[in-house]
């Protein structure tokens, strides 16, 4: 026997293995699930191996190590995310939502930070030596919102898309306002003194971290985009190039010390569109497979191992301290989602309702984040009372917070999602609505959201398509994909359910009248073609006639271009006739 | 800049990536893989990195780790060997792959092991003091066949199925032998004396280490199998059990000194069938990819770190110990082959031509393994002489055999693979005669093949099926799930040229004479439905009436079943009217 040999990687396989033997028991009941979020069941698991572990060897089980949770088990939940970010909805809110994400975490870690210095200042719960900044740092780990748990959560009550894209997108994007608090804070905390002029670098860090993360996952994603051209004659690595710059990506942002999750998001969501045009269909088939699973997997590792990691003796108990943490978590959060909605639905026509702010708030659930940076906290006398605190609030977010949501979903009567895709009518339409608005905007000069999306089309498919799409002679719009899809599944279920009317792989079985068989065909089989034209001429025109034809735009001067002259000239002629 | 925090993973990815791009690289001109196959290429691609790391560095670039090829790079290139290996063929030359493996290795180590020790007792060559177990030390570990080079060369230039599997299958069932021979050896030269005794213990383990890691793969093969029974609910995951069993395999049988190679091959062969029929559509498409595209990413690597392993001060140099091993590897090779060759046409009908003959010689590749393990040698003063004649010898095969194997092939006129898959017609045929065989052989008495086949077939029908297929009510012949993979298939085509008939997702567009086209498609439609009821019953029924029938068979007993008594009667009746 050879143990050592084998060690490491066996061990990897045999936890792997026991969280998708995990995974597997809660759903042969089919009613646990229903009741229960997994994120609990498997914390629970976690929680008896830890026991076990900690029965059997009489001293505290292994603690998720921080490094193996930022460097392998984070990344692949983080790009399963971005890869399948609905980006309309996101790109919609994308103002709420970084208001949430930027300016509710930090007042969040202020509020949370300063209450609880308050609560230390109280004698008779010995807190007196818990520092003003200890407080803060505390505070700025544990006020940020967690994405693995929020997913783990919401993929499972189904709230309207909005709602969803609001939280979850809250909890992906401030990981550059974390990461730049807590490393602000954890510096703060072992300088001799603060200077004012280490405040302001702080506020410019944050600027650095956040759009340097943006600024490395989109070269990678386009590098990426753009390896995908060249990878005709090897389909079988497609798939692999994905994975690698993504994660890569991270890494390099992690490296500079920038904010690795938007890193990868960016990366994730830039590249999607032209890596899925470029590669197989097989080969997406196994990248959107294999990344559902990857991120399924480390998400169930991750909360097996935090309750494995809450057994043992790393806890210091404080009644007062930690009580309090979870009362200011609650309440921080909801003022905070009060007062941030409340100038959020003054500048919006299609407002937040309360019961939305309700679950916005009540769906802040914290995670393995705050506990890998909980351990990460430079030793100090106190850091076992920050961890007995972390430990509490994410147990509390997650059971209670985690198994109340769906039941008070219902009770709320909250905006569900809609079941059923649009359809290509549907699609068809809002494209329509697209253009119709961003020619408002253009002609009222307002520089809103479909003026830049409009833009931003353009630079598309005037540049970066010629340069990062293999076949650029035929680009398919989206609702030609669609439609394609649409058929290809068809095609398959009438395969499946043996309706296909031509079998040519057994002709000796097709009877003798296939002359007419074949006429009839070709006469049905217009139709999908003429749809095809008709979609394309479609989708293509309604931009062609935008772009073509004359606009007026305030933001150009005259004599700018040939179309502003135009342009001018028009105007010029509806004033006379006026 | 924090380059330490993320060392591991980035390196990691950037070779990954490096060896993705260097495999792109090739296929850009379309030219340079046909002359020179990927393994040469990828190993000159290896040189030039690593004379660049030693010119920079001015020290020996790193030597590829045996502990990660063994580990990590080797075990997804035997799974992909292992899943896809074509069971026909291979277990209907088992025979004659075994001779190759077990006698023509040992052939191999020992000829060259002694007449390596003759050049040895030259005086003018300086090499007396390489005793006769070193000599047979480096013997067992030169003399097995490669299956990662022979791999790389024999999917390139298409041979006939025998001939493929003849020299692929012998690489990976030497593994055992080479495994047992030169740990022996090793341990011998490390005794002082060496007993009769511990010469039998070593032919007694090459039982133990083969067999051992038969069960072991059949063990994790049948829990995998068992273990897809229950991942409807979650399709996602359902990948990651093919994967995770077959690497526990490896590393189980690694952990206890048994065969890794073996376990992974058989545990592979053993749940494939099984898993396939368990998991959906979607997850064996990744399953299928996701093998394909990490052996491939192995293979890359391992090529590659060959050849930057290769530039350095590892190597002492001596004419015509290096020269002779060549020579020697290619003389023992041949005769060996011709030897066994002879003994293994004399029992068959279906004999192994001359040209098939001097391709299985000359396509004894030697590569990785044999590298990985003379440096695990341990250290004494002429272990540098044997890691550059072990570079030499697979330098030597992977590009001068390699390079010309192809050339021969076309010059011999040696019979290429058939290049279209077998049509249902066939496959049907083929099927009867397996059948007809096995009961000619009940009839004669005659424990061949087929008659194994048919027991193994009977048993896997009544009990394997139960336990391990979810849906055992509806068990699908192959010819039956061919036939649905070729309808779905062509259903595809026919959606992706706009040829399918019928489109109810845009019921709109249908004109009118729909009755009529209804009409005619139902006419059709009966025709898939016959067929399939056709070939159900043929591939279900041809085996239900051997089992039920009377069959004569000289190895049961009279009385023995009720079976048996009804045989017994029908031969009496015969043996009157006789």
């Amino acid at each position: 026997l050879d143990y050592q040999h084998v060690q490491v990687p066996f061990e990897i396989t045999l936890w792997i293995m026991l969280a998708s033997l995990a995974k597997i028991g809660f759903h042969l009941y089919n009613k646990l699930p229903s009741v229960v979020p997994e994120s609990c069941l498997l914390i629970f698991v976690g929680l008896i191996m830890g026991g076990i572990i900690y029965g059997l060897n009489d001293k505290s089980p292994p603690v998720m190590d921080s490094d193996i949770f930022f460097l392998y088990l984070l990344p692949p939940i983080v790009l399963d995310a971005g890869y399948f970010m609905p980006s309309r909805p996101f790109f919609e809110n994308i103002g709420t939502i970084l208001l949430y994400a930027v300016v509710g975490t930090i007042w969040n870690v202020f509020g949370i930070g300063f209450s609880l210095y308050g609560i230390c200042q109280v004698k008779a719960f010995h807190l007196q030596d818990v520092s003003l900044l200890h407080n803060l740092l505390f505070g700025s780990l544990i006020a940020a919102v967690d994405p693995v748990a929020v997913l783990a959560v919401f993929e499972e009550i189904h709230v309207n898309e909005k709602l969803h894209i609001l939280v979850f997108g809250e909890s992906l994007l401030n990981d550059a306002v974390t990461v730049v608090l807590y490393k602000l804070f954890r510096s703060f905390c072992e300088m001799p003194t603060i200077k004012s002029v280490d405040v302001f670098v702080g506020v410019g860090k944050f600027f650095v971290v956040g759009l340097g993360g943006v600024l490395v996952g989109l070269t990678f994603g386009m590098t990426a985009a753009f390896t995908t051209r060249f990878t005709k004659e090897i389909r079988v690595i497609e798939p692999l190039f994905v994975f690698l710059y993504s994660y890569l990506s991270y890494l390099t942002a992690e490296m500079f010390h920038l904010s690795g999750i938007m890193a990868i998001i960016v990366c994730a969501m830039g590249m999607k569109r032209y890596v899925e045009a470029n590669i197989s269909l097989k080969s997406h088939t196994t990248v959107k497979y294999f990344m559902k699973m990857w991120s399924s997997v480390s998400d169930t590792l991750i909360f097996i191992f935090l309750g494995v990691s809450t057994i043992g003796e790393n806890h210091e108990w404080n009644w007062p301290y930690i009580c309090f943490t979870v009362i200011f978590c609650l309440i921080w959060r909801a003022l905070g989602v009060l007062v941030l909605t409340f100038f959020v639905n003054r500048f919006h026509v299609n407002t937040i309702t309360s019961k939305d702010q309700f679950i916005i708030a009540y769906g802040g659930l914290r995670g393995a984040i705050c506990f890998s940076l909980v351990f990460l906290l430079p030793d100090f006398h106190r850091k076992k009372l920050f961890i007995a605190a972390t430990t509490v609030v994410i147990l509390f977010t997650v059971f209670v917070q985690g198994m109340t949501i769906r039941p008070l979903v219902d009770l709320l009567a909250v905006k569900r999602k809609r079941e059923s895709a649009p359809t290509v009518g549907e699609q068809i339409h809002i494209r329509f609505l697209d253009h119709l608005l961003a020619g408002i905007e253009d002609i009222s000069g307002h520089w809103g959201q479909y003026y830049w999306k409009d833009k931003l089309e353009y630079f598309n498919s005037k540049y970066l398509q010629k340069i990062l799409l293999r076949e650029y002679d035929q680009p398919k719009s989206s609702i030609v994909l669609l439609y394609e899809k649409l058929e290809r599944k068809h095609a398959i279920e009438l395969a499946e359910a043996g309706q296909l009317g031509h079998a040519p792989s057994h002709p000796s079985l097709i009877n003798n009248d296939r002359t007419v068989i074949t006429d009839k065909k070709l006469e049905v089989t217009l139709n999908p073609d003429v749809l095809e034209n008709i979609q394309e001429i479609l989708a293509r025109n309604l931009y062609r006639i935008r772009r073509t034809g004359p606009a007026y735009n305030r933001h150009t001067l005259p004599g700018e271009t040939e179309h502003a002259e135009h342009a001018k000239e028009i105007l010029i002629l509806r004033h006379k006739s006026l």
